[in-house]
């Protein structure tokens, strides 16, 4: 058999692999509280409506839902999307101005591979969802990562950069931000905040991207408008995802990108990878928001989440030792914790693991991977039994480490 | 509103639109008989089946279905993949080799994206797929056409030029293959043939990807056992998709490769685009396979085309000028045609939409785009009487052309 390893493209050695999925891998199968992965509860996902709908799809629009389409995506989910878009306050677009993805992640990887060069400067969130550091890491940019704080990237901190940067007669390339219930924090950036963000976009002439992965998944008070909802310019580029408030499984996200020219150059880079996203469950997106099935399920998915969240945050203050801190998340699915610096989460995973607990170690999530002794524990798919149970071994896991 | 012109990365100015998809767009909605895209028959999709599966994937796997999944794909899809891999003769493979793709698409872009090297010398049939040459081009390779013949790509001048180029101390990165039912050609390579590619890759060392996108849709006698049925070496990257054999719109592929760290790589690419192929949509495909309703349909899909095939030919030699010559596919879904060197297809095109025909231009099919004279007809989407009526059309255009 040949080897193919002396045969690979030079840009194959920026690739990561994702390490949280190389520990589904591994806790598969085994008895294993997870808190490593990000998948919704299955009890959210409205099956029931979705057979229903797939059903009259097929009834209705078969030789086009099973056929080629166009790499934009279906007009009618698009136009859908311009409606279901207004509910995070973005009006004044077409669906001209949006292009359907294979899942949010698509999206990243067509903006990130379309507008950075090696070198480029961009600014993330510390820390920020790692798949979109490991997209980005591929293309060599200098990466900045900004503070994460209760109430999202810290401006002021931002602000300095940016001021000391100019100084130095640099420019910044791209800003990638989850202002709504961030992974892996769970925090959101209030409104005042996203207008002086936007301010400084405008200033200092910088993209924003904008992942809402989590935008109508917010437990604690009203979900601010997107940032996308602010911005005049069209320096905003916007992503959402159906994974999160209908079902993963399909990998459905869109984009909105209001320059007809750059969203040409986007649909030529898809068209080379994919063609376009699956047809059928276009459709029953599609369906899924003009029915009103999505908006009618979130308050089911905000109630099962909050309940599991407040077990959550019950369990760190009564499990986790008290020097250790962590996020308070209003929304998302996940929970960010920063242990005593002693603590190194990588090293300390496999003695959790063989106790029967996983997290994902959360120095993956820093730009420069540093956060050596924060980890990512996710609420939204273990059981509250398990969150229980499981944030105790883990609290014992972490007590035992520090006394060591 | 600001401009993204200033701010995009510099490889994306090696990116290329599809001709076809433009033209699509053009004929969209307007009365033009086309014979320009790569639409299968929808008569052809078995969506009766496809709903009952769905309802009962649904009903027994519905936790999974719509869940998130591994990158490598569903494991009941690529077990039923290995099953189904044996009737294109290839055996010795395990579940484990296959990486299920959205489409064979991404897998073209996967393996492209990871073994090419701006400056590799890659060698592909001239004409050959223009979205695979697409993909290729915008790794900036050295692209080398190799003439197809009605046996498929032409063996004895494939010898001269990998001699010609080892005696320059140069060798080749990666040969690409549609060796059955060939797109744009419709041609088959011979048995015989397909042992002395092998023997040829093997003495020069060179990686074989093959494209079995039509393996299956063959009409005149036995389609050949796949390259990879007989690669000893691990040497053959084999593509196979669902979008001939069941329906395009799920946009499923697959991949085998038996490398497993090459397969690593592949999979980090991979993930960073999509995480993986939509979940759901395997699980159809899988049922599709366990129940036979994909191997009970082909004969169907057989005799449609071919009958469509018989119209098309039929049509060709009475209504275009004698001395144009075309392909004569025994398989696949097009007739590839060269017409006497005064004609530009890619100028003549308008003149014919303008009659009500459409066609796509065949320079693009073409690595050094060259074929200025030539064109794709696709005879799997239109009906019999649009074949006879738009080959007539066409034809007369071009005489027109021929005698101004």
């Amino acid at each position: 058999m040949i080897s193919f390893s002396s045969r690979l493209a030079d840009e194959t050695k920026y690739l990561r692999a994702s390490e949280i999925r190389d520990l589904l891998k591994l806790t598969e199968g085994k008895n294993v509280i997870s808190f490593a992965g990000g998948l919704p509860d299955p009890s959210t996902f409205p099956t029931e409506d979705i057979k229903k709908i797939i059903y009259d799809v097929l009834d209705t629009y078969s030789s086009q839902a099973l056929q080629y389409g166009t790499t934009s995506g279906v007009t009618l989910l698009r136009k859908a999307l311009v409606d279901f878009s207004s509910l995070r306050g973005i009006t004044g677009i077409t669906e001209d101005d949006i292009t359907v993805t294979v899942g949010s992640e698509e999206a990243l990887y067509l903006i990130f591979n379309t507008l950075i060069n090696p070198g480029d400067i961009v600014i993330v969130e510390a820390p920020s969802y790692v798949s979109a550091l490991n997209i980005l890491r591929a293309r060599r940019p200098e990466l900045i990562g900004i503070e994460l704080t209760q109430e999202g990237m810290n401006l002021d901190k931002l602000e300095e950069v940016l001021k000391q940067l100019k100084n130095e007669g640099k420019t910044v390339k791209l800003l990638y931000t989850i202002p709504t219930a961030q992974n892996p924090g769970g925090v959101t950036m209030p409104l005042e905040n996203r207008k002086r963000l936007l301010e400084l976009a405008s200033e200092y002439d910088f993209v924003i991207v904008e992942d809402d992965a989590y935008g109508f998944i917010v437990f604690d008070g009203e979900s601010p408008p997107a940032l996308k909802a602010l911005d005049k310019e069209g320096r905003v580029l916007y992503l959402g995802t159906f994974s999160k408030i209908l079902a993963p499984g399909f990998r459905l996200g869109w984009l909105i990108v209001q320059d007809r020219n750059y969203r040409r150059v986007i649909e030529m880079l898809k068209a080379s990878i994919d063609l376009h996203t699956p047809t059928l469950t276009q459709y029953i997106a599609a369906e899924a928001i003009r029915r009103g099935i999505i908006i009618n399920n979130i308050p089911k998915i905000r109630r099962i989440y909050k309940e599991k969240r407040d077990a959550m945050l019950k369990a760190l203050e009564e499990y986790f030792p008290k020097d250790a801190e962590w996020s308070k998340p209003i929304g998302g699915m996940f929970v960010f914790a920063w242990l005593p610096k002693k603590i190194n989460t990588t090293d300390m995973l496999m003695k959790a693991m063989e106790r029967g607990v996983a997290y994902v170690p959360g120095a993956g999530f820093y730009p420069d991977l540093s956060g050596t002794n924060t980890m990512r524990i996710n609420f939204s798919y273990p059981k509250i039994e398990e969150i229980q149970k499981g944030i105790k071994i883990l609290g014992d896991t972490i007590k035992d480490e520090l006394s060591r």
